[in-house]
């Protein structure tokens, strides 16, 4: 058993059935066979009207460093299920496939191709479980971070949910997907060590009920962090001893002549909205209105907008287990289907049928486009043929009414996959971490129309094809029939 | 940015509070004095009527290992926030605190206090995080798999949930925590690695969509594994060719003279009820009774109960996101709280007072007994006084109506914390999963009565009280008022 501390292996994170199906596409010799596998995803969480794409920069670290070690080899021997030409050629392994994906931070939607895999059979089937994960684990906070940041409209939100996530990647990365999402920071040190990420926090109720009286416990705390003094008010009473003490603090300050950078207080549990109010008249009257109201306690969109519906005074958001966690859906569900196999040199398309049209998977290595109007607004995405360009598209057309065809012209085309890795080899440097989230910022602002960032009924973007795509699945499927 | 290759220094995954206040204290000369910390949580999970301990033996580990590296001074150097003299005591740094816990994999209720921490405050302060995202995420993912096991009524159940966790910690601990409690493996090979659980797995689709014929597919598999031999067969359509082709395989096998030790289909969509039940019938009337049914596709604890209902005819259960996520209710509310702080040589009780009668924590240094009757089932929990041992302790009370006392003669007494850490060291070396694992099989089984173990409205476990215990709650109580 490895310690905590120790580097774990992030190859062997795979299923076994991954490692079945190598050995046995090794031992029929097909393992140089080429192969194209698609991520995607099927529904955007909450009923929202889309999802943010994230965890891009660790399956390229991932991709770049995976390797077996002995111990790994030894492991996969012991369980008896691989032959040894399998396990040596293990123990060479490099992977050594192009990958073609959306830019961190992109707004996707449900049924596009996020990140296509063309490798060899057997290292396109091995990278399957880590990809899935990243994608799914980031996209997933990514996208409830910047619900609950829109709840916010423009206060600030932090990540105060190490405590409650999913064990330590769930916590680090997780504060990593927040803040593409849009939050202003987190609390957890490591994700602000590893990523950049501005670090933030207050204090706890240990520290009042250390010092057993509160407004010593303050008057401490603000002798210690005068320019950044959020004084959490709601151990014993808020409004009967908490806000007060608080005052009397702050004033203090004030007569010893500090003008404090950042002060105010937190609001921990109770009524929220009832309490920011009155707190906020009460520091009003007391000659401090530039001190800051912070509240937390189990926040997520939901219950923000209803607090500033309700008139709640609020300078700042701590969010917890309801973002870290994504409580009210805590699974995106991408999968990694095979979309093409080569067959004399040609990457032949192959498509996935299901009872449920939705089911049906999108055959074929394709280009995916985002076709925005003149005022930069992002109308629909389209899916086309390896061979189609921007130039040689004139119509499109929707799935589901394919007898309609609409023109494409006037349209600005942006494709959406760029190649990222080609040969195993890295073809971008890592994104900065500010440069993904004011991908988001910039995308919201002026690309998604508002009808599709509402939480409620959301307008649906359109996925169309062109007609040489939709003839081309229509002729796949009619074989398969 | 660490490579996601590289060991984390898990030491920095904390609340930057924790460090903003353990500079205070340390700053005000408080950081020597002893503290002690609960840990405890309030519901539990899914309306149920308890919840299974897990998480211990990375917190053991965390503890040993702790430390603060060079580059983690600079970085916190550079928030501007700590003292020289702080970060000088943090480059020295270990933990040389006491730590006492119920073993892993107990059944525990809410507020009981499953760990406690009695250590110099600075360095108990600091630990906050990562023992509360231990705890937490394993005792919600063991809770959660427990729920699932005893829906599967015997059945093997397999976690299959890696590609929809939180990231590669929560897929792997994740693992651990189902194993605990009580899945049958995983398909998750670095879980099976580092913590020795069982490794099974299948096929996946893209092994059908590859061959494209489906015959030549499951031909092709059984070749390389006639005795681990589960036939996905819903690539296509189940019952017109999947099961079919299934037991064409099945018979070529046989007329090849290979008596496989394990062979069967797996169902991954579709109606799992009916599908199971008329796919049972085709290979019984093939003359395959002993072949097995896996299914697959979004199942719990009450899809499961659902199906078997409906008379599913089901041999093994693959339980993905659902599980791994513990999607019904993701997060596990363990909070961390200050019960005592050492005064004049003594510990003195500290309590938390809230609006809400449930909110007030239990105060002091204190014991956790279980009561089992002489048929060994468990009883009751109770709290003492840390001074009162089984021949001293002859009444309890129920807080709730603290005005009656019950006899507690007759009653067999467990101590349930046991001290796993002294000054900083391990006092038990790790547990054997296999040892977690039969704990909760054998409480289940014996000393937790079926009516808790119900998902409807279970019976409440109670959590009484020592007459002394409560009157000394009581007077801190009225003390603080």
């Amino acid at each position: 058993m490895k310690n905590i501390y120790e580097a774990r292996n992030i190859s062997m994170m795979m299923d076994l059935y991954e490692l079945t199906m190598a050995n046995g596409y090794f031992l029929e010799e097909q393992e140089k066979k080429k192969v194209a596998f698609d991520v995607f995803y099927r529904r955007n969480p909450d009923e929202g009207g889309f999802a943010i794409f994230a965890g891009l920069e660790q399956i390229l670290q991932y991709l770049e460093g995976m390797r077996f070690e002995e111990e790994d080899i030894a492991y996969l021997r012991s369980l008896g299920h691989f032959d040894e030409k399998f396990l040596a050629y293990l123990a060479d392994f490099r992977f050594h496939g192009d990958v073609f994906a959306f830019p961190e931070g992109t707004v996707m939607y449900p049924n596009e191709p996020i990140i296509t895999v063309v490798a060899d059979l057997v290292e396109a089937q091995l990278i399957e479980t880590e990809l899935l994960a990243q994608v799914n684990h980031q996209s997933l906070i990514a996208t409830k971070a910047n619900r609950i940041v829109r709840a916010a409209k423009g206060r600030s939100v932090s990540d105060f949910g190490a405590r409650r996530a999913h064990n330590n990647d769930a916590a680090i990365y997780g504060a990593r997907a927040c803040y593409i999402g849009g939050v202003n920071g987190t609390a957890t040190v490591s994700s602000g060590q590893e990523f950049g990420i501005p670090v933030g926090g207050t204090m706890a109720h240990s520290w009042v009920m250390f010092y057993k009286d509160e407004l010593e416990a303050f008057r401490r705390f603000a002798a210690r962090y005068p320019h950044n003094c959020i004084l959490l008010v709601d151990t014993y009473d808020v409004l009967k001893v908490g806000v007060p003490h608080a005052i009397q603090v702050f004033q203090e300050m004030r007569e010893q002549g500090i003008q404090s950078r950042y002060f105010g207080i937190r609001l921990d549990s109770g009524d929220l909205a009832y309490l920011s109010r009155t707190a906020r008249a009460m520091l009003d009257e007391a000659g401090f209105p530039e001190a800051k109201i912070v509240v937390s306690n189990s926040l997520d969109e939901y219950t923000i907008r209803s607090i500033l519906n309700q008139g709640g005074c609020i300078d700042a958001f701590g969010v917890g287990e309801r973002m870290i966690t994504a409580k009210s859906e805590p699974v995106f569900g991408a999968v990694y289907k095979l979309c093409a196999v080569e067959e004399n040199g040609v990457m032949m398309p192959r498509i996935k049928i299901s009872e449920n049209i939705e089911k049906v998977t999108n055959p074929g290595l394709k280009k995916v486009y985002r076709l925005h109007n003149a005022k930069g607004q992002s109308i629909v995405d389209i899916l086309a043929l390896q061979d189609e360009t921007p130039e040689t598209i004139t119509d499109m057309l929707d799935p589901e009414k394919p007898w309609k065809l609409y023109p494409t012209e006037g349209f600005r085309f942006t494709e959406l996959q760029t190649c990222v890795m080609k040969d195993g080899v890295r073809q971008t440097p890592p994104e900065d971490m500010a440069v993904i989230r004011q991908r988001v910022k910039d995308q919201l602002a002026t690309e998604v129309w508002v009808e599709e960032q509402r939480f409620e009924n959301p307008h649906k973007h359109y996925l169309d094809m062109t007609p040489a795509y939709y003839q081309e699945k229509m002729r796949l499927l009619q074989e398969e029939m």
